[in-house]
This record gives structure tokens, sequence and C-alpha cells, in this order.
């Protein structure tokens, strides 16, 4: 059975067999009133997910499309801008912003821990003049959730405006644009939204729009004072990705259907097993546990294990996917996703497949060990 | 049967059931062996469909996503562009081109009329530090095909780049990438390649390598650089629309069994039984019938009809929708498509439809004449 696949990775995530069917309607015109509709019902359900009532606009690109147009909006050359690196995305907007002519000030943070609020504060008392703050609520390289409410508030004591990538979160985890006063947040569709990649969503707040009009950085296809005009109509400037529509309604739908806040639950939930799992089996986290992602988990490797023998085995004998660590991160950990369309069944499978694969990999780990600290986390028995 | 839709407008176009059902495969990681494999074959099958041994690139985006990549990737601040303005997509061209700085040179065309290349030789003549040219093969504003043969002539002894928007005529009608020396050729999935909207391809010559190395305007989305160095690892730089890109294959395929030749046979069939119908019924074309598009027929609406009541009834009573006229056009004409997955009946349907529409809406159409136009066409008794 090689083609039977159990994708923990991540994203791109499964798709549930409804969004599939949704995505499999006859294509409409992009311009008919019937698409129109569809942009008006998808857009307040988007602003229920993304808990605000700011404009959310849906592009057609992938979430790096979504990042490039919050910034080729807000930063015009020799701008100063700061940017929070946690991680390979984190880092991304640097380097974003640096392509669109900014003056970076980019604080890394080692990769594993998260935001020093207190570094953000006093760069910002020092730099009064920094235009927008750069962020990401949940990097993905490294399973590590940063703290924007906090962000948010030190924030908006300054002119400054505030960038969150909320990619591998919104959907999955508690994202608060409008209470953690988030002026642009990005995501995408093929994390915990459920849908193949494709779609980009950026909300826009009143005071990201008063930077956004003074904005003279080259864009078109990414201009957002165009998509206002056109969601002003229910309507996009260019061609709107028509399935992948189609596709986010019915997965937005199975959102509020299960409740936000229950969904948000979920995801947390199956982040405590697998951490609980994981823990149980001698590994190390990446990040500490106060800050770990709720959508996937960072683990480290341990010595006498290969990491792409482990990830290979873990394929080939078991069919489960994982993922590995990126940039600096290579060869030093594997990630465990449990965003978007998963269960607790999936947590059990991806253990014991782990289990198995350590051991083959020269790694002597308790057989039924992880899957039971699981267990006892789904039971209630742990708190 | 209000759901039942006929759908003649020049893109999106209906999905073929084989294409929909390859779209609704398990999603696979981006980054896996399988999905590298999936894009080392969708890229030599482009190919073909190109007629090109440039490197061809997939992108998450609209075809002017495409647009802009083409654009970003040449254009410096300062640069001196041509733009060949015959329709509302050649105008887009020049509209990116200002964006990223360049001084543009746009030569308008009536709308309705093709490219006169004793103009575009002349410009060439009289500014030879022209960076590149910026073209449409297949106005879909107008239904209009240009001669990129003989721009490509022209351009060829320059120094500038040509940049041609292949977007409604890839996969429908010839368009030959090499032979007709065009540096960078874009097109997009919607339209005859029977997918439905979310990517956009790019070819690069030689030539415009060459010039795109000494690119500095900002891009990072669209940057095709990157994008040719994870292509060599049939590899993409952001994550892949996983699900289009599986559609793709199935769409490729389909074109390459049915053959190119006999696809583009079936286009210019479509096209003349058409313009034989449409004119029976005593309407004219917009284009001329020497340039007149393969994939979209444009036609002037008669004097004593509403263009919007002809479509709404046509759409109403019918099922069967047609396109209106963009920009400076709107109101004036309607655009019947035949792209991608169209066939002779699709043609009679709409001619049908049409002729009853026509009477509905206060022009005296003869039933059935428009239809035994088309049919005569189809069968041979036409030249």
């Amino acid at each position: 059975m090689k083609d039977k696949l159990y994708l923990m990775i991540p994203g791109p995530t499964p798709v549930p067999p409804t969004v599939m069917n949704a995505m499999s309607k006859p294509i409409i015109g992009h311009r008919s009133a019937e698409f129109a509709d569809l942009i008006g019902r998808v857009t307040d359900k988007l602003k229920k997910v993304y808990q605000t009532e700011n404009e959310v606009f849906v592009l057609a690109s992938s979430g790096t499309g979504g990042m490039e147009a919050a910034t080729a909006n807000v930063v015009n050359p020799g701008d100063k801008v700061l940017t929070l690196n946690t991680g390979k995305f984190g880092e991304r907007f640097g380097e974003i912003a640096a392509k669109y002519g900014a003056e970076v000030d980019e604080v890394k943070f080692q990769w594993g821990y998260d935001i020093d609020l207190t570094v953000v504060e006093e760069k910002l008392k020092a730099n009064p003049d920094i235009k927008a703050v750069f962020a990401t609520h949940n990097e993905t390289s490294t399973g590590v959730e940063n703290d924007i409410k906090g962000l948010g508030e030190l924030v908006d004591q300054h002119q400054a405006v505030l960038i969150v990538d909320a990619v591998s979160s919104m959907g999955g985890m508690d994202v608060r644009t409008d209470e953690w006063k988030v002026d642009i947040m990005v995501s995408g569709s093929q994390k915990a939204l459920m849908l193949p990649p494709g779609l980009a969503f950026v909300s826009v707040s009143p005071k990201a729009w008063k930077v956004i009009e003074q904005n003279n950085s080259p864009k078109f296809y990414f201009d957002l004072l165009k998509a206002k005009k056109s969601l002003g109509k229910n309507n996009t400037p260019y061609t709107s990705a028509v399935s992948l529509y189609n596709g986010l309604e019915a997965s937005l739908d199975m959102i509020l259907e299960e409740g936000l806040d229950n969904v948000i639950k979920r995801h947390k939930l199956l982040a405590k097993a697998t951490r609980a799992a994981v823990m149980g089996l001698g590994l190390e986290l990446l990040p500490a546990q106060e800050y770990a992602s709720d959508t996937v988990t960072a683990i480290q490797c341990p010595m006498a294990v290969d990491v792409n023998n482990l990830r290979k085995t873990l394929l080939e004998k078991y069919n489960v996917m994982v993922a590995g660590g990126q940039a600096e991160l290579k060869g030093k950990i594997f990630r465990i996703a449990h965003m978007g369309y998963a269960t607790k069944t999936d947590v059990l499978l991806t253990i014991g497949a782990l289990e198995m694969a350590l051991n083959k990999c020269g790694y002597k780990a308790d057989l039924g060990a992880g899957v039971r600290e699981a267990q006892l986390v789904f039971l209630g028995e742990r708190d």
C-alpha cells in the first residue's frame, strides 16, 4: 500500500473530502453575480475566523505572496522597519522588506525561543520613527507561538503598524486580530484552514490603510488599495481562484459548524498529547512548553538518530510523513504537525509509528509508552 | 434547472471531469520526491505545449501575476520600454511597467485592430535603447490575434527582449515560443488549458536571463532567478499549488493525447463556425476576419439591443453565459469563447440560444440561420 499516506507535515495538510467535493463544483464566471455572492459570504466567514471587523482579502498566491503584499503596500524605500526573527518565516519578512528598500533592523532570537518583548520595547523607544514591526504568530520552522497580544499592546503606543504572519495558526489557534491590535494579519490556505495551497489572506486595519495610502512602492498584482476597491463590490481586481474559493467556503463552514472555540480546543489538546508522548519517549522538545505551538511540534532528534533516515523509515515503512528542520535546524529537529483536518487518532498513529521507526534507527524507544502518554492526555488524566 | 450552466466566457472555462478528479487526489507534500517527479513531468509536457526549449515556470497566481513576474524581473527604473496596446490586456502591461518605473512608450492601436508592424519597426529604429517590447498574442478583450511571428523577427534585430502575453491562446492556438523568438511568454491556467484559475506560466529565453541577471527591481514572490534555481532541483521557491498541479498534468495529458496539432485545428474550426454563424445572423464581428482570434469571438452588439439584457436573457432563459465588453468596449460588444474544453456542440447550443435571445431583446434574428451556417462549416461545406 504505497499510495496510502498519513500526512503530518506543517502544510500542505490533508484536505477533507467535503472540501474536495466543493472544489470539484463546475466552474462559474469570476465576474458573475453568483461568484460575487460567494465572495460576500466567504468574506463574512473569514472575518469570524480572523476575529476582526477589518477587511480581509483573498489573494491567489501562496502565503509568501500574502507576506509580500503586506510589505509592498507599507514599505517605501528608506523606511525604518523592525523585524522579529524567531525562525525561517520571521527571517523571510526581513528579506522581503529589504527587497523593497527598507532600512531593516532585525532582531534575531535564538531559534526555538520566542520574542522577548523587553527588547522590542527598547527598540521602539529608541527608534520612534520605526514605521512597521513584522512578527510571526506561529513560527512553523521552530514550533514556537509568539505573544502577539503583548506585542500588540507595545506597538499600539507607537506610530508603527504591526504586521503579523499567522499562516500556520489561523483556523487552528486563537488569533484575535482586532483585540491584539494587529494592523495587517497574513495567513494562507494550506495549513489549519484545510485547503490546498494557492490562497493567501490579508486583513488590513484603518491605521494600516493610512500608511498604505501613502505608499509608492512598485506593486500591481498585490496592490491592496485596488483589492479594497474591488471588495467593496464583492469582486477581486484579477481572476479569482474559483475552485479554491469554493473549497474555502466549505472549510470555513466546517470550522464554524464545529465552533471556532472547539477547533481551538481540539488543536490545544492534540498539541498537548503530542508533547506528552514525545517527552514520554525521552525526547526533548525544541521550544519550552509555555510557548510551544498548538499546530506543530518541533522535536530535537536524538544524537544517535539520523533525521533523514528517521523520516524515510516513517514514510516507507509506515506511510507517515513528518517534516525535518529548515535552514540552520536542518538535521537537528523533526516536526509533527497536528493542524487542520487532524484528530486524536492521527496523533496516536503518528506516535505509534514513531516509536517503531526510532527503534529501527538506533534509538531505544519504549514501545507503546508514547502512545500511552497521549492516551492519558486524551482521557483527561494528565493536567 | 437553474444550476446547469453552459460557460462560454473567455475564462475561467469549464474544467473537464478528468481534470477535476486529478485535482481531488489526496494532497502530498510539496517537498516530497513524488512532487518533484510531478514537477519534472509537468515541466516537460508544458514545454511541448509552449513549443520551447526554454525553462517554463509554474507560479501560484493568476495570469496577471505572470505578467508582473515578466515585468518586475526585466524592468529597472528609468528603462525605456515599448508596449503595444491592442486592448485591455495590452494596456495592462503598460500599467505594470509604469509601476516599476519604466519610461513607457505605449502605442495604442484602435481596439479591434491588430498591431501594425511598420509602427513597431519605426519605433525600434528611432529608439535603439528600448529594453523590452510588450505585446499580447491573443487579446481577450477584442478577440484579436496579433502577429507575434512578425513581431519576433523585428525585435530579434534589436537588443530589446520580447515579452508576450499568451494567456488566452496557450493550449488552444499555435504558440511557437522559440520559432517566434519570444523571450518571455506568459500564460495562465484558466483559459484554453482547461484548469481553474490559480496558476500562471512563464518561459524565459537565454537572452532574457541576461537581462534578468542585471535586474534590481524589488520582487520576492515573483523572483525568476530564485525560481530557476529551484526548478533545477524540480522544486519551487514557495509552496506550490499542489492540487492545481495535479490538474495541470491531467489537462496537459488530454492536450497531448488529442495531439497539439489537432487541438489547434479544433479551435480554428470552432472559431470559423462561430464567425460564420453570427455573420449569418447579420451581426458584425469587432475585428476583421484575417486576425480574428481562434479562442474568443468578439461581436458588435446590434444598435437595437442592450448588451446587458442580451446576456441576462441568455443566462436566465437558456443557461448560457457569454461575456460583455471591457473598459471602452463595455456596452458595445459581447464575446463568445470557444476555448479549451469546447466542442462543435457548444457552438451550436450557443448560437441556438443566441438566436432566441436576440429575438427576445428586440433584434429579429432568422431562427436557425446561424446554427445552419455553423453546421455547414462543420460539414466542410464552407471554405
